[in-house]
């Protein structure tokens, strides 16, 4: 395989060797500077724009404004109708252009329960001059600041994920505008409005769009950047498979001293069942969960061994000693499928505790997937390690003949899956993104074999078959899976640079 | 010791002997045939006094009402001022008494999530032709009935625990002022306000009201009659020991896809622990656990045999097919004490579970105890396990230099014990008690040396240093610490004819 960038030293060549020259950084950089207000005030408007999936009036006008805001940036923009929320679909031809690249993010967020968090309302923005764990205070009037400190946040729904890498990219065309370069690709732009529901729609579109998904390059605005703060590539995301698992004691709650220890408790054969998963030492006990798994080609192990991750640090901010597999580092963890206990319930616990022996308790699994782990098989081998553990298995609500013939059952409802998806990092579209990302910083980009999180279109890259890559602009500290997201603008200020980069590269 | 009763057959003789012939219950089962409509009007107003302890306003209603209610059978009575909620006390001495008997009893009631209910409120108390589970539908009107088929059931907090026994003490005193007849015992009646939480105040007053308790016998008109519906004595009751146990992951949620496998996994890890304290027969596996606990003598072995438990019907009523000991008769798991997972709680699980690593997964345990374990033993019990399993235990949330120390943290706190108490079945007042109700319906009761379930006035008891029986007189499918709390009309009716025959008894 050719390797325009990396030449005979290859992938580890270029990990090793010593930092370009500062490269040419100036005019993208100063007119980031320059244009701060305007770049926060944009993604402070979309943030304002409730994106819930399920709220289907708001996803519409989210994806209006989004086709809006790209029209203005000279993109021809639509809305493609599907079965669910539109996408969002922006094309721009340029003359003598290299290729066409397909940039994809996403308008949609989790949903929010406004209580947790720590402002008014997710969708009403608040600025805060650090993170909100480390005492940032929300700094007001905001709105008419014209400059930002970099590790000034941005707390709101979305912020991180994935409206500041939209605007990211809308900036990114503004500052090449402004600066009278012209994109030296085709682009195309799809943005989809149900990735934080697996992405259903988008799947469904690629028949009926194909012509306006071709491209040479697929490039993921979403995703969180590297720790050490370093503009990041990444070649694969895993996938995920999640599922419920819910275990039966009495059919309805019984009072625990009148039967405690003589009705079956169904908190305790969860645990049980959960307990027979796992190991001590964090190694998945499921028959056949690492099936397929081999080692890495060297390149690969060395792209892994260069990911500067200070674990130390990490574990620090997160508050716990000691990994969940003591002897793997956490880009090898990666590497790997991992099995996650994402929530438990039976009865009520704590304060509200009732003296019961609880009719069900239930556990929320995520499996995250890696490329040699497809998601049937591994609900396959779960089912069958439940099995294993002396459980009749069922999907639905057990009737009275089946409670009556089976001491333990547990039913299994999948609630979602999404397959992983990686590109290899060694073919030349990558080492062209990669090549430019260092010209414009002055350093090797941090380059990551996969993402631990889901970008949920792998059918799609997949479906399209050409490389896709990951550009992932945000803080890695951005609570975007639970309340208090936020931003650290510094990164979006950086990730303009980013995707402006490789909007004009050769 | 001389059995009054039993004569030389003993406790074992009696529970073997032929029922003696039907005796003269004639009369009280007329009356209460005649004035159902009265006593179950009496009930339905109590209902409707909302009971939550912490409700105190509404709490000292209740107490006021009661007052009034004792009052108006000729008690003196008033109400004894503690730190909570008021005690009731009623007091009405007989010319010529035979002994006093003290009656307990308690006002309030769980708290109640009105959603979680098939009515409206659960203090607005619904007629219903069967149980809910069986189809039961509900009978409007039925203010205006004049009588009342003994299957159905009176839905409504406390409708069973416990206004229902004081309903049945002020009918019984109404049937035997109607049919001529004089208590042969000087009565004292006690209403707590705080069994719910424990009794806290209870245990103060004994000090200050000595006086007003003393008595040669304690009958505590509380918990659930037998399953096989026969009148029902009890002496003992287990205890409890409630502790939460909380299980550390990250300081705050993470992303699951970027931190899963590499974070540790609070609800794997409580898993883990949970299942490392019962083994999968059910046995507990705390060092010490069943400590102190012998055979049993003959005679209450005997007592235990004659129990009609019909656990073939209990299974199918309760869906589960085998006993959590598969080998342990329900009357021999009630004499050990038990370990049940009452609540469980991490992040959150089912439709609204997010892709994260939780901060924390929380289990909320009781330990029902037994005359043999008392709380404090028992809870350092359980701390030592919890400490051998690996974790570094707590008592408060962990900081971050304990964080930074420990690979495992456990937080246990204890929410609340109680003592079991055991009355010897052998003493005479308990086989005068037990030969005065098998002389109202012609067969023995059921003698139940323990129940399950907890009076949670074993200091009581121990303080006041005389025999303690319960006459529990509710359906045992009563939900009463659950939603849908109901009681069986027909229990009440015979309940009525329990305790007015101990009031008359020799």
């Amino acid at each position: 395989m050719t390797c325009a960038l990396f030449g005979s030293l290859g992938l580890a060549g270029l990990l090793a060797a010593p930092a370009p020259v500062p490269p040419a950084r100036g005019p993208l950089e100063a007119w980031v500077a320059a244009n701060q207000r305007a770049v926060v005030a944009e993604l402070v408007d979309l943030i304002a724009l409730p994106n819930t999936a399920s709220d289907t009036e708001n996803a519409r006008a989210n994806a209006t404004a989004l086709r809006a805001r790209l029209a203005k940036r000279g993109l021809r923009a639509e809305l493609l109708e599907t079965d669910g929320n539109p996408l969002v679909y922006g094309e721009r031809l340029v003359p003598g252009a290299r290729r066409t690249l397909l940039f994809y993010s996403h308008y949609d967020g989790l949903p929010v329960e406004t209580r947790a968090w720590k402002q008014p309302s997710p969708f009403k923005a608040v600025l805060r001059d650090a993170r909100l764990e480390e005492g940032g205070r929300e700094l007001p009037g905001f709105a008419s600041r014209a400059s930002f400190q970099p590790d000034w946040r941005l707390y709101g729904r979305s912020a991180a994920d994935a409206k500041a890498p939209i605007v990211g990219l809308l900036a990114a065309l503004d500052a090449l505008e402004a600066l009278g370069r012209t994109p030296t690709s085709n682009l195309r732009v799809i943005l989809d409005g149900e990735e934080k529901s697996g992405s259903p729609s988008l799947v469904s579109a690629i028949a009926r769009h194909r012509g306006k998904l071709a491209a040479e390059v697929m490039l993921i605005l979403d995703g969180q950047a590297h720790p050490s703060g370093r503009p990041t590539l990444m070649f694969g995301a895993r996938g995920y498979l999640l599922l419920d698992v819910t275990v039966y004691g009495p059919k309805v709650p019984l009072h625990s001293g009148h039967y405690g220890n003589w009705a079956p408790n169904p908190g305790l054969r969860l645990a049980r069942l959960l307990a027979s998963m796992k190991d001590a030492h964090g190694e998945v006990l499921v028959k056949g969960f690492y099936d397929g798994i081999g080692p890495l080609p060297p390149e690969e192990q060395a792209m892994l061994d260069a990911v500067p991750d200070d674990s130390e640090r990490l574990m620090r901010m997160f508050g716990f000693a000691q990994p969940e597999r003591p002897g793997l580092s956490l880009q090898r963890a990666l590497q790997l499928p991992s099995l996650n206990v994402r929530g438990l319930s039976s009865a009520y616990a704590g304060g509200e505790a009732r003296s019961i022996v609880p009719d069900r308790a239930l556990a929320s699994l995520d499996v995250r997937l890696v490329k040699e782990t497809p998601a049937p098989a591994m609900a396959e081998k779960i089912r069958a390690h439940v099995r294993a553990q002396g459980f009749h298995v069922v999907e639905s609500e057990p009737d009275d003949e089946t409670r009556a013939r089976h001491p333990a059952i547990a039913k299994l409802v999948m609630r979602g899956a999404a397959e992983a998806y990686r590109t290899s990092p060694l073919l030349p579209e990558c080492q062209a993104v990669a090549q430019a990302v260092a010209s414009q910083f002055g350093e090797p980009p941090v380059l990551l074999r996969t993402s631990g999180g889901t970008v949920p279109i792998a059918p799609l890259i997949d479906a399209l078959g050409f490389p896709a890559i990951a550009l992932p602009t945000v803080n890695f500290d951005n609570n975007q899976h639970a309340e208090n997201e936020n931003l650290r603008l510094g990164h979006l200020f950086t990730g303009i640079q980013t995707i402006a980069s490789v909007l004009v590269m050769p």
